[in-house]
This record gives structure tokens, C-alpha cells and sequence, in this order.
């Protein structure tokens, strides 16, 4: 396996380090920025790197359907159809199947659904998804088939889920089999409750993946009750791993995260905020289209090395939200994409001078109400 | 009067030169993108000025309504507010408010109307439209109000609209006074009438204008009335002086109209039907959504500098017009914009060397079915 994680520093349980692949580095802790439709929305790959990314997120649910693995395949692969050379983490599709498909039905053996888009039937099962994620995508970090329990669910619910999820773990395993510069990650399932959190992760360990994802959470528990669950779940997890939780999350969401152990992360967020006009920032999140923005002469950030963040009034993204402008999205989708990467840059460089809990503590005080 | 017109080369009509301005020299024939709301739409500057361009064109209707000329001088004039330091022309407003206004009055003094966006009523008169372009947005070149018979027009009509507009100029003039770093162009009305174009030329002369612009074309009359029109026109203006058609056009009319000596141009086209998944190459144009497109490993134009013409397939185009994604709004913009003004470049090229009838014998040959 070339995919070699260094641990740099731990300061309490935050961890910083660099995971290498044969694509290059990603420097931990990371946000990857979601290229949903083979493309991170209103932003070239150019724009997307330049922002300090090191990994995208692919959507295999959306890449399956439009343009289909098999043309992304016959197009030379995912990297080079979106012309992005660094590393890329696909999503097993389970999660989007159940959110977005018309029609879902979870069997022993797979999810069979219907497309949002032309309601054509398709079938996911573990060596599906792998075949998809490694074979014809190509990704270089490949996620597990699991089940994710709808929120609220009790706990025989999230117990069942939690063992189709381990079950398709192996399944997922066996299928990927050896490779030498593609990783697994198994995800652990359980819901809110510690007991089958600490199960799926022993199940998942006793496998053996390449990275932990920790599945389940954002999905409508809330902040506080996010945190207490992933409290009770990276005690669990290998120390020399890197830990992934999926589909997270607001600026504080992820620097709590960090506090617990969590080294990677993924979210829609800075993108779909930009397009309707939030920009997160130092000072918490705005909304561009307040008209005390309107003669604003301040840039978003005059520190920021983006251009976006640096060179634009929020009087001129004011006016371009209010004119219905395609430049007001793109602008603001690259700030939020850069205020992203800019705020994992400075927990790692907090982590890595034992200042991580004076970092936590002055985000908690200005983020806690709302940002 | 800092703006010198450097005619270096003539080739039959054609012609190419340099207008000296205090924000920047325009190579010419120029084309200018259309930046309507002060944006290019879809680009940033850095994009628009890499592909080539000079100038840009702002609408005085639109920035007048939103976020209105005094809120943009309030914030720096129209080059600061949206981050381009060359130059830039300004339409006077006439042709939009007809156009684009709910309910417009003309009158000997002004044209009443009200906005498109909020029904709020405006006054827009000669002076009034200098004061606009001149002293709240601060642009380098300005119209003259005019007004343009909707077509068709009868030569009665179009006579009293180009007698109104030959009034409006004078008023124009007197209103913009003399300046030492801001241009006044005059502009040629007459509809489709020789007699007409010849007699507003002659006024607008006579009066003395910094360049000359011909108005009320590519309003309906076709491709060939345009050309035979413009052909009448052109021969009756100061050798000189700047020439500006205004509106065009697509590249086969900006070859013809070159050839008959027209010098700038401006034009939505390239990023509205960059938009709309409309490519124009030097092969012609060509819908990215066509089925054809779905696995095509080429780019757009594999000899281009620009990055949106080069470095993506159209296959992967033809996957983001697809699914709808902003990237690929943005790429065919981009592309359609850099096309232009490649295309300028080469007339520049061929003018300079002799060699423009060639240049436009080919061009019609290829581009005569549609392009």
C-alpha cells in the first residue's frame, strides 16, 4: 500500500499529519471541497487548487447516472475527464441513493433505485460500488457500500444498519481486494448511541481499512448531539488511520471535529452557501445580499490570499447577488472554498505549535452563536 | 485630447491601428465584451483581459436602474467598482431604455421611462446621459444619446429619427464639453437609407466628434442589408477617426464589416450564447449539448492560449451543459470570448501584412452557411 499516513503532531486528540498517495499529498487535517457532477460547483479545478485543496470529493450516486462510469471510464477516468491530477475521494453512492433517488429498496444483497433524473432502475451493491469507485472512476480513496439510518432511529434500527453495514464492509473488501496506489475506508454506522458506535468500529478494525470513516452524523441530530456521538466513536479508532467524518460541516462543526480526533471532512457547504450569497469568514458567516453591504467598500478578507476573498468590494458582490449575476456564485463560492481550506491550514498550524485548545477556545467564543 | 488614433496599416478598407488612451492602448479592429452590469457575464476580469480584450463595454441602462450611476460613482466610478483598470465604453442608454423599458417616451427634450426591474420612472436626456457616462460612472468613451427607429422603418421615419439624433448629439457635445482623458463619439443613424447615413454622417462631421459610431444595424434587417448599409456609410467618415459598429456581431459580420473599414465592435454574443452551450470556432459554430459531442476527447481549440478553449474536452463540456453545472457556462464564455478576440488578432495580423482579402475570401467561404 502506498498510502502512507504520518502522524506529525497530536496536541489532546487533535492530530496533524500529512496521508501520501501515488497523486500527491494531503496535509491532515482536510477538507475536501464536493465535486458532485465531476466539477465543484462554478469553479475550475485551477480555482479549486489555488484555494489550498489536496483532495476533491466525487459523487458516485450523481457520476453513475450522468455521464455513467462506463463513459467516465471510456474518457480516460474521473481525474483526467474533469481535469483535476490530485487525489479524489469517491462516496460509495449509498448515502445519495437513499437522500435524492425516487424509489429505494434495501435488500441483504443491494439498494435497487430509480434515477431523480430519468427514473431509469439501477442496482448498488458493495462489488458494484467498487467496481465503480476503483475500476471505472478510478478513484484513489474508495469508500465502503453502508447503510445509513434515516434520523431519527431507534436503536434496533441503527443496529441493523450498522450490521448491513459491516456486512457490506467485508462484501466492499473482498471486492476491492489488494491494490497498490488505491485505498479503502470502511465507514462506522451506529446512530447516536456509543455502544454500536464502539461495535461497528471494532468490526470495521478487526477488517482492516486503510482510513475510518465515521458515517451517520449531520444528517439532522445537531451540533451538540454530533459532537457527544463522535466523542464516543474516534476513542475507537486506530491512532495511525487517518479518520474521516462525512458530510460535515459549518466552520465550528469541523474545528470541534479536529478536537476529537477527526482528520478529514467533506461538505457541500462553501459552494452552496456561495451560490445564494452566505460567505463564511473569520468574523462568522454573512449574508452578502444585506443591503448595509451595499456601499461596503471592504473586501471579504484583505488578508486572504484569494482573490476573491482579497479584491472584490461586498459592495460589488452585493450588487452582483442583486443583479442575478453568474459572477456573484463563482466569486463566493471561491471565497467560502478558500475561507475553508484557509481555516484547515490553521488548525494544522495550531496543532502543530501545541496551540490547539487557545485556537478551539477563541473560535468557540466568536462561532458559538450561530457561525 | 490624450486619445490618438495611430492608423498603422490600411488594406483596401480595411484598416488597423492604435486609439491611445489614458487607461490603455485598443488594438484595433477591436471587439469589445459586453460587460451589461458590470460584469462580463459569468468571467472575471482576469479572464476577459486574458483572452485578449482591451476594452469593455458598460450599459448606462442597466447601471443607471442597478445599482445605479450615483451609487457607483459613490463607490469609485465604474473601473473600481468592478476591478478593470483599462479602458471602457459606455453606451448612452437610448437603445436599451426602447428595448428593455416598460412603457418609453420620446421627446424633443428626453426619453421618459420606466425601469424593468422596478417600474420606477427615469428621465434620460442628452445631458443627463452625459452626466451618467461621463461624471458618475467615469468612463473612457462616450455615446451620444441617440435614438434608433425601431425596424422597419420608412425613410420618414428614419429621417426624423436620425434629424433627433443629430440634435441630441449637439446637445451631447455641448453638455460634454471638453475633456482631456474622456473620448464623445457621435453616432450615424438613417436606418437603411444612403441618403440618410450620408446626410448623419455629414452633421455628426461637421460637429466634430473624438470617433464615429454607426447605429441602428443587426436591429432585424439581416446580415447582407446590414453589409450593403454599412457600405453606404462608411465612405463618408473621416479616415482619422475611430469607427464603431455598434451591436455586431457575429464573426462573419465582423469579417465583412472590417473589410469596410470599421474599426471597433462590441457584442453580447459570445457570452450569451457561451451560456446557452453555443461554441464558435474557426470551423464555425457548434451546439456542445449535440449527442455527437458526448465522447469527443478534443478541445475546443487545441491551438488557443486560452485555458477554456485548450485544456478541456468536449466531451466534458458536453457533460456540464448536461447537468446544468455553472462551470460550463463559464467555460463556454470564456472560450467564445477568447475566440473573438482571436479572431481580431488575426484580421489585425492579416491587415498588417497585406493579406486581409485572402483572409476574408476564406472566412466567407467557410463561414457563409451560417456562421
Amino acid at each position: 500500500m502506498t498510502f502512507a499516513f504520518d502522524l506529525q503532531q497530536t496536541d489532546g486528540q487533535a492530530r496533524t499529519g500529512v496521508l501520501r498517495t501515488p497523486r500527491g499529498e494531503i496535509r491532515t487535517p482536510a477538507f475536501m471541497p464536493v465535486g458532485t457532477a465531476a466539477t465543484v460547483k462554478a469553479l475550475t479545478c485551477d480555482q479549486v487548487r489555488g484555494a489550498g485543496a489536496d483532495i476533491l470529493l466525487g459523487n458516485t450516486y450523481h457520476l453513475m447516472l450522468r455521464p455513467t462510469a462506463e463513459r467516465v471510464h471510456r474518457l480516460g477516468g474521473l481525474h483526467t475527464f474533469m481535469g483535476w491530477d490530485r487525489p479524489i475521494l469517491t462516496d460509495s453512492g449509498g448515502f445519495q441513493v437513499m437522500s435524492l433517488s425516487n424509489i429505494a429498496k434495501i435488500s441483504e444483497q443491494a439498494v435497487t433505485f430509480r434515477s431523480h433524473i430519468d427514473g431509469s432502475e439501477h442496482v448498488l451493491s458493495p462489488e458494484r460500488s467498487m467496481e465503480i469507485q476503483a475500476d471505472l472512476l478510478g478513484s484513489d480513496i474508495v469508500m465502503q457500500l453502508d447503510e445509513c439510518a434515516a434520523y431519527p432511529a431507534d436503536h434496533d434500527r441503527a443496529n441493523e444498519a450498522m450490521l448491513l453495514s459491516a456486512r457490506w464492509a467485508a462484501r466492499s473488501k473482498a471486492a476491492f481486494g489488494i491494490r497498490d496506489s488505491q485505498a479503502l475506508f470502511g465507514i462506522v454506522q451506529g446512530g447516536v448511541y456509543g455502544d454500536l458506535r464502539a461495535e461497528s468500529a471494532q468490526r470495521l478494525v478487526d477488517m482492516g481499512f486503510d482510513g475510518y470513516a465515521i458515517g451517520g452524523l449531520a444528517v439532522g441530530e445537531g451540533h451538540e448531539m454530533m459532537v457527544k456521538t463522535l466523542a464516543l466513536t474516534t476513542p475507537h479508532l486506530p491512532a495511525h488511520r487517518p479518520r474521516y467524518l462525512m458530510g460535515v460541516g459549518k466552520p465550528l462543526d469541523l474545528v470541534e471535529s479536529v478536537a476529537l480526533g477527526v482528520d478529514m471532512f467533506d461538505c457541500v457547504l462553501p459552494t452552496r452557501s456561495g451560490r445564494h450569497g452566505q460567505a463564511w469568514t473569520w468574523d462568522g458567516p454573512l449574508n452578502i445580499k444585506n443591503a448595509k453591504y451595499a456601499e461596503d467598500l471592504t473586501p471579504l478578507d484583505a488578508n486572504s490570499a484569494c482573490p476573491a476573498s482579497r479584491d472584490y468590494t461586498k459592495a460589488y458582490l452585493h450588487h452582483l447577488f442583486k443583479a442575478n449575476e453568474i459572477l456573484g456564485q463563482i466569486l463566493l463560492s471561491w471565497h467560502n472554498t478558500a475561507f475553508f481550506q484557509e481555516l484547515m491550514q490553521a488548525m494544522r498550524t495550531a496543532i502543530a505549535q501545541g496551540e490547539f485548545n487557545a485556537f478551539l477556545a477563541a473560535r468557540r467564543r466568536q462561532w458559538r452563536a450561530g457561525a
